[in-house]
């Protein structure tokens, strides 16, 4: 046997570990790609299951704000939360994604803005956003949605008496740029984020943000004509329970993807949790705002209890994926008392709020939001730091929308005239009736 | 060349091939966990999903009872659908999941109970559950949603004359011990399980138990003032068609989840013939009802159609995932017209059921069940065990929702009084109306 | 050292080698396999989404019609919505999957027919078709949900004066025969497929189809009484604005599912482009029909809202996947344009359409499909092939509606007579009302 032989095998057997090496590796570089391109799939495609749950939730806020006030103005309550859903997404398109998650800040952690519209790219590289969990396009939808839930809050709150312009010009501006920045501070990695602040899917974000909104145009526009005559108060019923009822269901219909695609992905586990934390704050919510109604109105009033759905629902989004199931169904519990409580004493300020929306949304929102520096199982998330959050919020939206509705006010006019609330807005603003023969 | 120099080549090859056995033996096993992560990833969410839909049921049985009675009653109605979502899930955590799910049975296979409350923990070890095909929140939340829609079956049948807080005890004893404890027979693992009994997605744990509750309440009640006078039957008409329309679309909608879900994971071929049986159950239950009703009498009866479409969907519950397509139409039919005339005969018996629960989810509930010994592929399935499962859960549930209603009657009253039902519920025990001005 | 040793040696080296490709092989074959099983579950799991979605159109259908049109038709407008979903699947079942799939033409490449009734195996072999991408029975159900909105369309068109036997009649032949050869054209793979005509989710072959059927039954019924009274124009409202919102929204939702599911798969990049164009033309066609309202009609109509929601919608539906989200934006704000121009155009010619349907359905879908000619980002597509297209069907479909109805009319008679028209069709057809006490 020849030396040379000898080396030629040498080389063969070299060669031949370096090509199963090669293979071993391409094969298992290859598979992990394409493992990871299944999970990339599952959870894009629960994200835009989460997307049209979240749109859902537009059709529950029109039912539910239709349902607890006047028929004379129904249809211009449905006016109104059609033509949100699509203010709030053409903004969103145009300037609020890009103020919401800038990327980098320009003022401090308070402000940036990455340019005007969308990747206009039918296929631009959008497979590889978000670390490959959902696509650029799954990413704009579900936050879009989300932003005009933010406007529809305000939307029940000066329900029956605001002019239909001027709500429409200041629902442009609000979702536009002060939703998206107020956002931007924890979800856009912003300054509260780098705090340490915690709000999982939105108790403050979204839904006291709506509520400060909503309790600035309370102040602004004053009651209704009829609600507080001479210092006594007077319930103005609304026209149709089962209308408030499909309103309330939906809305929990669509929380299944508000809190649940607030994971961001399919995760089996947080998804789960978050289903199991939210449905049980929603039931207890319920049996609190049932036995407080019980005790203190003497009889059970079915608002009240579809108010304390809401109220548990608000109360565990900011702390859904980071609280037990016991503390989930105590903070629902909490809410729905609460929400009873501040519904009655809200009135008894004389802040007309035909739908309650500020004690929903605003009350249970810093309930919730509060709720997670007590409950949190994550020794990060502190009670003062969610105070600051909560303070925060207050302080710039609130007078943000008192500004913004003093601005339009001395501009456009606020309220329609005495002749027009009284006739509904249904004729005065659109000539017709929602109901007909 | 040195034996040296050959030994090591020797080494080096033996080194080398052990490694590569390592690193491909390695990168199997590592993929075939990540694959097995997606595949956990798809059920789970799939799961999730049909969990949603089983949820938005309840808001379906809300439209359809409230939409069949009258509008003095539409209040009270709303007020029970949601407070028994809220029952239901509560009491479900509490004690009923693990009733339903013991594990081990302490008494023969008839009864076990694993504790009250949920595993506590935010991130316990619940991945590992159910072979991987979901978590421990995820199976707790999709029975849980089963275990309400059981209790809400009830409420329709008693409707326009039941005491509030009497209908709340009801439920919470109903749902809490009877539903779970009579589904711990079959899919707890119990004695009908180990017999061959075969209930896919409920037709009798679910539709049958809810029947048997509901017939039991409307013997221990009577029937509504005016509704059989003088030996004659008087139609009392619902309020509002396009409610119970609604209704019945949602459960439908609904019924895509309960039973797509009760495959139990993201399975391809079951569930996509699932919901191809299930669809087709629910068209020819129209078609049934709908030339049934035009024969019998006269004029197509649009609450006929829509019950026929849920016989169909009750029907066909038993065996959704073990019938051929054409035996799942032939389902659907025979349940179309079988529920015609079991509501024209429950009503001749002056069982006084204001939305033909009975004849929809006692009667049909029996028929699916028994039509899986007939029409099953799978020769395991018998007649005479559907027969004797479906004549054990008579025995249990019937005398023990009498014994139920019997109790809360001679505690807390169980009827209001005649006063009371004239005026209406929504009045009387809620002290307001449905419809506004 | 012996030969034979140094043999065994390099016989061992050559064993392991081959035994390690082999096993680095089978384990690369074995995973990939197992890979293409989890995608395939995704993307079945995603088209059964897809399929619950579609179906909610058909509860939206009825709430929108029932809501536009008098509370007097209203059962008569419910059980026919509920009807035509039962009719639609049930054929589809029996002859038009296989009309519309028909794998070979046996005409040109204008008709197959593939023989009736659906495979009736339960697990027949189902795994391997459509490239693994979902199962023959999600194939079925999806195209089956699709068939009967088709039907649907028509239903509004033709409201508040056809008889209920001869419209049944007419939706049985229109969703078996015409819809399906029509289909087959283009998604069958026929001539016109094969031309490079392109309508990605239906606007041509669902909403012209269904559009088309509507203006020929507008046609041979004539107007409604009093509708054209002395050359003039009279309104007659709507009975309910909030079931017609409603409805809506329910379409809305269920296009996520139609042109999401059109996809044909969980692909996470063009599902989630799907789901932003089809999202953003939604809402300028809103915005479109606001401001077109605002500007004709002096004040913003609900119902134009409404419309323009939808016809956004059918706009962009034929190309969906193939234009950028700002051509989607156009798109949407043209047709919310159009219909508004539409429907004051078509009301002017006294043809009547109570709820918008030939707008809507016809007009838009024939804007979306040329559109595609214009925005598409695919230079294979091209305006003159979309124009070729769009006549082809209408001139088959058109006259094919026209033929069926004037064949109903001599032999069953279409319209009821007067004194029915003026009852109502609830109490002539069924002998009940929609709304009670």
């Amino acid at each position: 046997m020849s030396m040379k032989k000898k080396t030629s095998y040498l080389s063969l057997f070299r060669y031949l570990v370096s090509a199963l090496f090669i293979l071993v590796l391409t094969s298992e570089s290859m598979l992990a790609q394409e493992a990871s391109q299944e999970l990339f799939t599952v959870n894009n495609t629960w994200m835009l299951v989460a997307t049209f749950l979240v749109f859902i939730m537009h059709l529950g806020f029109a039912c539910l704000e239709s349902g607890l006030t006047q028929s004379k103005n129904t249809a211009n309550i449905l006016f109104k939360n059609t033509t949100i859903v699509a203010i709030g997404l053409v903004t969103y398109a145009f300037v609020g994604f890009n103020l919401m998650y800038p990327g980098d800040f320009s003022i401090g952690q308070f402000f940036g803005f990455a340019g005007f519209g969308l990747d206009p790219g039918v296929d631009g590289n959008t497979v590889a956003y978000a670390d490959g969990a959902y696509t650029y396009w799954t990413d704009f939808i579900f936050q879009a949605m989300f932003a005009a839930t933010g406007a529809t809050i305000v939307s029940g709150a000066v329900a029956e008496r605001i002019k239909l312009s001027s709500f429409l010009v200041f629902v442009t501006i609000f979702v536009a740029l002060v939703y998206t920045i107020a956002g931007s501070w924890k979800w856009g990695g912003g300054w509260l984020d780098q705090m340490g602040f915690y709000d999982f899917a939105g108790s403050t974000l979204v839904h006291s943000v709506g509520g400060w909104g909503a309790l600035a145009g309370v102040i602004v526009l004053g009651p209704r004509i009829g609600k507080y005559v001479d210092g006594r108060i007077k319930g103005i019923a609304g026209h149709s329970m089962p209308l408030a009822a499909i309103g309330v269901f939906l809305l929990w219909l669509g929380w299944f993807g508000f809190n649940g695609g607030s994971v961001l992905s399919a995760d089996p586990e947080l998804v789960s949790l978050v289903f199991v934390t939210t449905c049980l704050a929603a039931a207890t919510g319920i049996i609190g705002a049932m036995l407080t109604s019980w005790f203190v109105q003497n009889k059970p009033d079915l608002s009240m209890v579809l108010n304390g759905m809401l109220a548990g629902l608000v109360g565990i989004t900011a702390g859904a994926d980071t609280v037990s199931v016991n503390a989930a169904m105590l903070i629902g519990l909490v809410a729905g008392i609460i929400v009873v409580g501040s519904v009655l004493l809200i009135d008894r300020a004389k802040l007309d709020d035909p739908v309650g929306a500020i004690s929903v949304h605003l009350v249970c929102g810093i309930w919730g939001t509060l709720a997670v520096g007590i409950f949190s199982v994550n020794p990060d998330h502190s009670f003062v730091t969610q105070l600051i959050g909560v303070l925060s919020y207050g302080a710039f939206v609130f007078p943000a929308a008192l500004v913004i509705f003093y601005g339009v006010k001395a501009t456009l006019g606020l309220r329609v005239s005495e002749e027009e609330e009284l006739r509904g807005l249904d004729v005065s603003e659109h000539g017709m009736k929602a109901y007909g023969g």
